[in-house]
């Protein structure tokens, strides 16, 4: 069986006259894209044009629900309850799946975006109220979740396909959770060493956590951080790395996830 | 076969912490809820909960969609392009789908809002365009539009199941449009005159013009104007007058309007 | 000198067509008005009927800033700057400004409103912006603050007169802090205990704290809880009671601070 | 005396994380700034900065009130009652306006942005309900109006000073009104021909009408396209035209236009 990876990566962060990010560049390269439902970004011309866009470029289409925030971008925690979190995303996730309807297509996965992923991360009854949401709108979409987490494992519990998700430019932590960004040893600078990481995630189920030790985890995507300006650049790179390492990059979907 | 009409009125007007309507008092008394979808009114938690009630009350469920004006309540004419109007139409609807599956509960219907469904009245190609955006989301939905009116008409064309409204506290034109509000004798005044203009419609299909002429008109569905204090005591006494008439309530469906 | 204290109460907490409060009814009843300034309620039309309303029964205009959370109405936490903190406060301490200047009026005080406040008394960083923000917009506006706070000392330091907040319907620690909501014992549920509560911080500048000993606490304004039913009937209890006691009722400012 | 023309730019037209606009190649080439006030663009923060920049560089600050509309960045007409115009208009000035003051600034002028100031050159009664607004929160600000527009009049009836405003690009009628844009002969493509334009306005008073006969004209303010590509190409030049032809570029002010 050949090794695969999926690349996803933010998109149609646009809203309104305001254009963000480089999603013509980056929509090549990936397989799956996550795309903002209008609550922390994007809006009805911008969700369809850029639901347009990935299956033009034969992109797994994801919805990428956030915080009711658009200054704040979603990226501003909020002290939101479990049955608002609930409420939120199935509206979002309903938004974008009737986009892709419109237009002959289906989701595929979900994923929770900026402040609201990383509160379900820390926050178990989030991160069930949010999967539980993802559920009860369609039961076949695939739940995108910090690999090895809580709301990985909380994801599944509640019956989903998960995809745990791995970062090319974070340190891992002896228990498989990220390095804290507030630590000097957070972020990993250099881009070969971050393919390597990739790589060996991969192929051998592993990564170096920062005590040298190794930690076991599953990487089924891989996350591009699409606003930033190396985001491009890194893409190639990671699919020549890949290529030469023979895995595929294709998107994970619930049957790639049954298999 | 049993006469029957479809009575609908808008629900789940409310918006975060301010209540509107008399939801809980109308449910009971009409076959078909158009919820509000978040532009105009409505908020996730407003939508599942307006959901929730009008499930429990047996009545069809329809996305209400309207222009981005919570101000404005979406009763202020905005000059929107036909796409604009197109891809607005397939998120609230797509909003509301979802908030009806997480329910284990699916969409009936579709009716504009405000200003929303005045313009498409004025502006076939508008018309054209929600017809159309409702069509690509879920060819099943009915689509609620004025009796006689080429809104109605184009949303058959675009190949939707169409429901005619009619209104019983307006006066109709020979040609079988509403009497503009700009007119003195636009409105009727008297509950019993409108009951009976309501029955002759469904019985005979015919309502007396406003020159004394009788002219067509097709009636699958009537309004009832939930924001006005008389609502409640209306809805009950046209309820009699069509029992008393033999006329059923009940929703009107795609499958109702093809029998 | 007349012993005297403000009460003071959130209003215009409108929204568009939805109404909210009894603003009518509490507005002869206070001496000074908190308004809702269009983040977390409150929209310009609003604002202009509630000043010209507040200007009718002779009481003092304040702003009352929020959170942009229309949904959570101003009441969810949030992650904010410091900077943005001050940034939202300025706009909408001018937008206030303005609506009261347009009538000829102009605004006596700033009191920030839910979640702003509370995490306001919590953090003292974020209580520094806030108060910056009123300083640096007009410094002979009034600050709000809780009674024997820090945020009433940080506002006073940065050079603003401070109106020292006191409630009646919650108890107090013997630090002068008020008991945490989660505690059994924060709510004073007998409205007469509530009076008389208030008539001797008034006259005594003390307050007996739940463990029984008494506590200093400085009593300028009294908050009047618009927002629940019986605010109108203690509102009128309290009036009694304060002018029984030879207690006067008037808008705290700069000038009464002063003296 | 020095002949001398205003040349006004639309400023801080970025919304939250999003960016739009040259302001900081504009600044330096202009003398008054029209700045967004967070109802079609600008946020609490972008606004602080905007008139930070604005200082930096000398240029008057303008508020800049458009209608209530992110998505259609306020260039959609929408059907708002002149209170309502009124009503944005006081709040937004406001806003900015104590965005000025927080920074020992103070506001110079008022300049409706997109569909409002379009609105109001068509509607004599929308545009008094603007000039009201300006003039009740301040009737110090000076009033942007099209040239020669009942706009214009109307304003300095309702006791404003007002600045006539004129285009470099867009051809004149015989009455001096703007020939619509749906006409062929609408744009000057030529920056040579839209140049002598303006030079011939502020000299002569004058401009050539698309009929070839000569009609007066008052150029107080030329407005420069931030928005287009070209906009810093075309402001340096037509500022070397007009030191050339000795032309001073100055802001208008209230005194400069009692002058």
């Amino acid at each position: 069986m050949t090794l695969s990876i999926d690349l996803n990566c933010d998109m149609g962060e646009s809203f309104g006259p305001w254009v963000m990010g480089q999603d013509t560049e980056v929509l090549p390269l990936i397989s799956s894209a996550n795309i903002a439902c209008g609550f922390h970004a994007g809006d009805p011309g911008t969700m369809r044009k850029t639901v347009a866009a990935a299956i033009g470029n034969g992109v797994a289409l994801g919805a990428h629900p956030g915080l009711p925030d658009l200054v704040g971008f979603g990226r501003r925690s909020m002290d939101i309850t479990p049955q608002q979190a609930y409420d939120m995303v199935v509206v979002q996730v309903g938004a974008m799946a009737a986009t892709a309807a419109s237009q002959g297509a289906r989701l595929n996965h979900v994923k929770a975006h900026g402040a609201l992923y990383n509160m379900a991360v820390r926050d178990p009854v989030l991160a069930r109220a949010l999967a539980t949401a993802v559920r009860d709108v369609d039961s076949s979409l695939v739940f995108y979740a910090l690999a090895s987490s809580d709301m990985a494992r909380i994801a599944a519990e509640v019956g989903l396909a998960v995809a745990h998700e791995v970062f090319a430019d974070r340190s891992y932590q002896p228990d498989g959770s990220l390095t804290p960004r507030s630590r000097p040893d957070a972020m990993i600078e250099d881009p070969e060493e971050s393919i390597r990481q990739v790589l060996r995630m991969v192929t051998e189920g592993r990564v170096r956590a920062v005590d040298g030790t190794d930690v076991e985890v599953r990487a089924d995507t891989l996350c591009i951080h699409g606003d930033q300006p190396g985001a491009v650049v890194f893409a190639k790179s990671i699919r020549e790395a890949l290529a030469k390492a023979g895995i595929e990059v294709r998107p994970v979907t619930a049957e790639s996830l049954a298999a």
